[in-house]
């Protein structure tokens, strides 16, 4: 038994891991401010004598501070501002959500004697990758979002602790990870017009944008992996599947587990949104090299997604 | 005539580029809050009446967005912590004088309307480079340094402002800078120690360490050069000189123009300090191909920094 700390514990990801991990018994010390995350991620981890859960912003840093523990051996950081979308309507929120709260993480474990950090990056930090698929050492990228610029600067925080302090960390860049408690994204946001008006869908971009996405729990057996058997001061891996599709055939496989038939409305243009990647598809023959492959297909992983949605749909209200 | 805004105007870097657009006959909006800024630096500026001086904390994001006029064109932000060496004495600062001020520059130039920026990075975020000499897309690097992690930070928030705001950047990845009005880094330091005691040097390191300096003015040249000819959205040019010297030839050179003859001690090992990088070299190509070349040595660059030194005894005092 080993003793965690995860951040965002109540996120999709977050709460997923907590799951994973006293399903595995370990001792885990969940911190969430309830911002974004949902206290019916944790019912399951609620009902667990090895789970804490604390409620703390991770910008007070003086109360993160107090209450970690030196007794936990690793931290999961994973409380991030997930809103990739709208990062030009509130650009501080970025600043503050991943890279001060970043920082805060850092100088609590620092301050309790935590040395080792796992981490959820992004692919988004390639900006427009140039060589695709794109391995951890791309040559140098330009950002092109305020989420991804914020995730670099994480990644930067993390790496200078590792030399100045002694921490090791194990950053992982993540594609779209899709799959059960899935609350934010395209899949979301198609179901949720389908469920308002399943005879139309709005589909920001011309719908050929490529996306790879990763299952969720293909996602954090390759975090747990990487964690355990990674030797390095400062572990990068990127983690994703080995296809992709376009957004209509996501589309197409949404359609197909909702048994709806709309007609689609495409706003035109090859991205989504300002600073949108119109394709982020990663190289992930350093994870693999550990004896990690995903089980779970994208076509699997959106129907499973939808699944989800369909049966719960108070995920909807708890967001709007 | 053009109109510009200096931020860090009373830094070495900063006041020698408020000099130089004054003799071209621009307008300059100086701003600095004088935290390492020395006001001896801004004399000749401000006897100049197309100067105008605001002290302002860039943390203070409201006086900041008070203080920009849109009638100014382009911003050149040049104020950081530039304290290298005792990032991990205190990491707030370069969370806080580097990216959160970055931050705050770029939001009060949203608001203004301001939309051009030239941008002091350094040859540290490269971090252990994997390429010598490193080129601008070189290998995505891990970093090494909390001033290095905090610049590619700023680097990050800027390149997303073009993306996602329309703004256009001008980023440029020093090596050291040397020359009139140079207050810290290795120079000043054995300088210091040669002044205190001339007979006994003591050097971080084995004296090994290879350094690539660039001389102050030739450093503005490619700034000035750049901004006005590149037409990209996000601008990368590393700036250095095409060659490097040990740090006992640099010490040699300044021990010649002051005339002194210490014996050497070295504390050893290839890193002067932690996070230390032990070589930074860069490749100069990008910024070449506009015309610039730089015309001094590293040697007359050392030579006539340990000139001015000799000539400013105040500025050991004002530092101190």
């Amino acid at each position: 038994m080993s003793s965690y700390i995860v951040t965002g514990c109540a996120g999709f990801i977050g709460s997923s891991l907590v799951d994973r991990l006293l399903q595995d018994g370990h001792r885990v010390l969940g911190i969430d401010d309830f911002s974004t995350g949902q206290r019916r991620f944790l019912e399951k981890a609620l009902e667990n004598e090895k789970f804490l859960l604390k409620e703390i912003d991770l910008l007070d840093l003086e109360a993160l501070k107090g209450q970690l523990r030196g007794d936990y051996e690793q931290v999961f950081h994973f409380a991030a501002n997930a809103d990739v979308r709208f990062g030009t309507r509130h650009p501080r929120k970025d600043l503050e959500q991943n890279t001060i709260a970043t920082y805060n993480v850092l100088e609590a474990m620092r301050a309790n004697g935590i040395k080792k950090i796992a981490f959820s990056s992004t692919g988004s930090v390639y900006g427009e990758a140039q060589v695709i698929p794109t391995p951890e050492d791309a040559p140098f990228p330009v950002q092109t979002s305020l989420y991804g610029a914020s995730k670099l600067a994480c990644e930067g925080l993390i790496a200078a602790y590792c030399e100045g302090y002694g921490f090791q960390a194990f950053i992982f860049r993540f594609v779209s990870i899709l799959g059960e408690r899935y609350t934010h994204g395209h899949v979301f946001d198609f179901y949720r017009q389908l469920a308002e008006d399943p005879t139309k869908l709005q589909v920001l971009g011309n719908g050929k944008q490529r996306k790879s996405y990763l299952y969720i729990q293909d996602c954090l057996s390759a975090v747990l992996l990487a964690s355990g058997k990674a030797e390095g001061k400062v572990n990068i891996f990127n983690l994703g599947v080995d296809d992709y599709c376009e957004l209509t055939q996501s589309i197409g496989w949404i359609c197909e587990e909702l048994r709806v038939s709309p007609a689609l409305e495409f706003t035109g243009g090859e991205r989504g949104w300002i600073g949108d990647n119109p394709f982020i598809f990663l190289e992930t023959s350093r994870i693999r090299s550990l004896g990690w492959a995903p089980e779970t297909s994208i076509r699997e992983g959106v129907k499973k997604t939808a699944a989800f949605l369909r049966e719960n749909p108070w995920v909807f209200q708890a967001r709007s």
